[in-house]
């Protein structure tokens, strides 16, 4: 046997991850092993805590150490929008921005047929509850720019039609720095069909 | 605040891993929150395993379950050739391979004045007692091909030298399945270099 039992076992659960291939999970195992005793207490603890202390929120599915994540609970946040997203990831991208000031609406995925995700697995349902009680005037859809998202863009516009809300779409276009002469087709496309008035 | 408490911990215990930057630490963290509670302990227990389960060979540095590695053990093993690696992994690497019958040395690491690593900091007084007592012929240097493991094979190789053993390193070439036309300068002038005769 060349690997023992133990680290076979660590490899295995590290490659579950997304992204995290064999080599790499079998160099972090065997970081791990270097690493001091505190050290892995702390990574264990860090993981404990993920669980034991963050759960998602009962209103928008971002995560939170409360009942009602942050910003869900707070005044300063225009209630009236909620920015649809499809997963927590977004929400902290978005956040990091600084740009936008209202509330969000964490979808848990997009509509893939063929991964087997249907409209009842995401947080539909959820989302319309929210604009029933509420005074929302406009939903922003900000999901990825790819086929799946674009289908699910296409499928809550259709939902969010009875409800007599504004919906748009985030802008697809250049990237700030990018360079036009190496962008894809499909991005300069879209972004001579999304070009504005100055 | 845009993250969490238990979030930011998690992210940073993570990107202490080697090659795990910030975004990727973010990404691990989320799918660890997204995890169901049993998968997540399988993780933990796996991480725990590690350092209970394991530790590194009396003899040759490698990481076992027991006090002497199955390698070091293993009466079926050439106890005259003594491989020195830099780190388990490359134990693992050789092993894969299947060529290699002799038993093990890791040194833990290589010189590197620039990092504050020198002969104290790795393994190379536990070589030489090695060599006192056993009946060895030949050291094969198994390090890697860059400036710091070539320092360390000469200092090695220095040490060596009054302990009459044959001191080899293994080829270095053109790897199996590579391309003339593609191959750089260094790799090109080594292989030349260790022409054999057929």
């Amino acid at each position: 046997m060349i690997i023992s039992e133990p680290l076979q076992i660590a490899i295995e659960e590290l490659n579950k991850f997304p992204g995290i291939g064999k080599k790499t999970a079998q160099r972090l195992t065997l970081h791990i092993l270097k690493a001091n005793s505190d050290d892995v207490n702390l990574l264990i603890n860090a993981i404990k805590g993920l669980k034991e202390r963050l759960s998602f929120c009962k209103v928008c599915y971002n995560i939170t150490e409360f009942e009602i994540c942050e910003i869900c609970s707070s005044t300063k946040r225009d209630s009236s929008i909620i920015c649809v997203v499809e997963e927590v990831s977004d929400v902290i991208a978005i956040e990091k921005s600084g740009e936008y000031r209202g509330r969000y609406h964490v979808l848990g995925g997009v509509l893939s047929p063929l991964s087997g995700v249907n409209q009842d697995d995401l947080k539909i349902k959820e989302l319309l509850v929210r604009l029933n009680d509420s005074l929302v005037t406009e939903i922003i859809l900000a999901l990825n720019p790819d086929t799946e998202g674009d289908t699910t863009s296409l499928y809550l516009a259709k939902v969010l039609k009875p409800y007599n809300v504004k919906v748009t779409r985030i802008a697809r276009g250049l990237p700030m720095g990018g360079d036009l002469e190496f962008a894809d087709d499909a991005t300069i496309s879209r972004a001579v069909q999304g070009r504005i008035v100055l």
